[in-house]
């Protein structure tokens, strides 16, 4: 296959403006983007409270917001397998052929380093501010959180009462029972 | 389904007496109540010492002596599947039809309120003192943790040598092999 | 444990007449018999219609119709872990203990056979008409299936829709898609 | 959600003239349409040929080839769980929300209309020819196959061997090692 | 790593003269081989009658019995997986470095071909009598199999009682449960 | 079986020289010993660096190269089932017939115990320098590694740049993408 396709995976929890940024970069490099959702079996818990299909609409939504042409990218949810030493192979049962891995991970660069990929580290961006931990800070201390995301995200999260949800999941039981 | 049944669902590492006190409050608001035994596939931890047979006997026996109605209850193992989003319908598929569920976990709270169910707080009792934890923290002492279980409980344990199995379970390794 | 138990595990698709002839046998012979559903993870096929769930309602109902003492049972459904080397451990991991196995099954009463357990082929009834087979094959063809159940197994097909959901399960496609 | 969204599932074993039919007929009746990508786990075996990610790549170049707007649709895969009851709500967790199911299949239908859903079969197109059951047919016995599938589908199979990879799947062994 | 080594998998139900035939002569085209007891979890069926612990003393007494060299061989237990496409990755997960893989099954061959292995078909050998196939129906018959195995095995069999197991399990209910 | 067989069950992440004293003194107490490597499917992270493969070449190589009898031991990978009440049976289904438990461990240690077994503390060695954790401590560190453990196991980890493996595994990202 000749065209150049480059893989972004990311929990996406949420999808946010760093996010966003990073993806444009990589269109300058790449053809083809995948975007992988990670581990797409996990929601509602503090650091995981959106569905893979929450985040699919996110980042779908989000891209279009940005006028990304929707031709020029795959989005798709990936379990995790908990297994390694598989995991890129199951990464390419997955997904189109691809050349180029982006990641800041290092379990993720190493094992796709391994199998003779050619691993990037995503362009910067301000990770510091730019972060799901701190998207989902805010969300929980009615702090602004609205400004790191795009509008998109912002939608969804009201529409499936995302705040709520995060809220809720941060209550403590007295006691187990 | 006309009858009116709750589902009350915990881990009863082990069953004790606050356990049968909201059982019996319970049965005051429905016609039926379905018990979950809770991770169900977890067994031999210092958290989780017993296995889902072993607080099935508890469960059952514990109701037996409190003269509890055997015709108004179901005692049902559940294992963990570990993805939250589809927990629910797992329950469903394991349960008869239910319309309450009382729980006092935030997790369990949250899915099911997502669900449209209707979701109430156990009824309260001494939680300080009636919690697995404690129950477990004297077993593991040799202070008094019978005083907080029913006798099936106390019964059950000695049988099979639980208290034992508690302390060996809780000592260490000087090293990783 | 002094309690004398029997098991008996079938699929239960649905709980018909034979069943409740064979507890009634077993319960002459045992304290308390343990009724495991068996392959509880699967429902909506044309062998296995019901969920655990509603083979739990008819299987309960249907004991409490026959005045069968209810503090002498426990139901507890049972998934297939397509391990049989492992099968006997993981059914006693589920349920109190116990020292007699009934199944007209060879695989389930060599499995067992093998671990030291009293095997026994549970008392006869009329076998080729007191089937599942049976009983489904009527159901689909709008024979007189009430009458090989207890009433409580008609209610909750009836309840749930049963019959159509068969005869639905039972169409198929032109071609595959 | 107000969009107007639709699902349809298939195995895309492959993705032919067919699929490409029924998606612009849904596409005329709901705003987008969610094509989920049926056994993605399965691949390499006579019926199931490609992978997830093949599948992935033929669907998504056939759409651009047939000058379907991407913005209007998700294609996910989806691996099959082996639960039949909890599978609509496994699709759920990986998907927009969507308020109309497209279906053949007589389970899947019986699935989602026990959940609600609105349920509707796919509109005709000439299935005793265009399923994947004669391309496949087609690709093992040297016949024409590419005239039931998009440029994108034949292009595909093409760049990964696929036709060899059918007839090396179709030899059998002599015996049992 | 410098080795050469071969890598045979099979599932051994049981090992036979023909495995030993094929082992010796892979043997002198490698300097080591790692034999692969196949569907490792499967057991107690009447196509796979033993564990993989049963096949592992059959596999390495025999070895012994035909004095082949013990520092030349490795014997693994793999489980199936049922993800064909990940399949490689966890084989090459278990074991030393390969290069050479020997097989007469065409979707192992296929699997491995796709990954840029050097596939080979097994040295030949009376496959027409010397299958596992064979063996198991001369067990259930009592027909001469002793003859087409090795001592070690014949011994293993006797001892768990191999032979009252295959007829066990060979024998029908008159109806399901 | 006469055969007097132990087992003795670590992580073996690496093998080093208190394993193979371990194993040369208990070949002094049994005929054979079965060496289990735990937790076979984790690899690639801070605590467990190897596969169950590269394991494998370490322990087999470091046997021979200390002219341990090869017809005297197996080594069987073993992956974690997370079901502690079906343990021991998994165990017994991948491994020959044995009838003492080398651990200290002391979670192995009760859950043989419960199945009857003779379970018995490994003979002493300098378990406080001798640990994996030290191993892979001194790694990280550059520190003297290679002192600790059999050439074997040096020679595997140079060749597959395991240092440089678990130097990557440690480092961390600025903030979750």
């Amino acid at each position: 296959m000749k065209t150049n396709r480059g893989i972004l995976i990311g929990r996406m929890q949420p999808f946010h403006n760093g996010h966003i940024q990073v993806i444009k970069k990589i269109l300058e490099e790449v053809d083809e983007i995948i975007i992988g959702i990670g581990s797409a079996q996990i929601s509602h818990d503090l650091k995981n409270p959106f569905t893979a299909g929450e985040r699919l609409v996110m980042i779908k939504q989000s891209l279009v917001e940005h006028n990304i042409d929707p031709s020029r990218y795959y989005i798709i949810p990936m379990e995790d397998i908990n297994k390694n030493a598989i995991w890129v192979s199951y990464i390419k049962m997955l997904t189109p052929p691809f050349n180029k891995i982006y990641s800041g991970n290092y379990l993720v660069k190493q094992l796709f380093y391994e199998e003779g990929y050619e691993v990037k580290t995503p362009p910067l961006f301000d990770r510091l501010k730019l972060s799901g931990t701190e998207v989902r800070k805010r969300m929980l201390n009615d702090e602004n959180w609205q400004e790191l995301v795009p509008n998109a995200t912002v939608e969804l999260v009201n529409e499936i009462k995302g705040i709520e949800r995060i809220k809720n999941l941060s209550k403590k039981e007295i006691s187990d029972m």
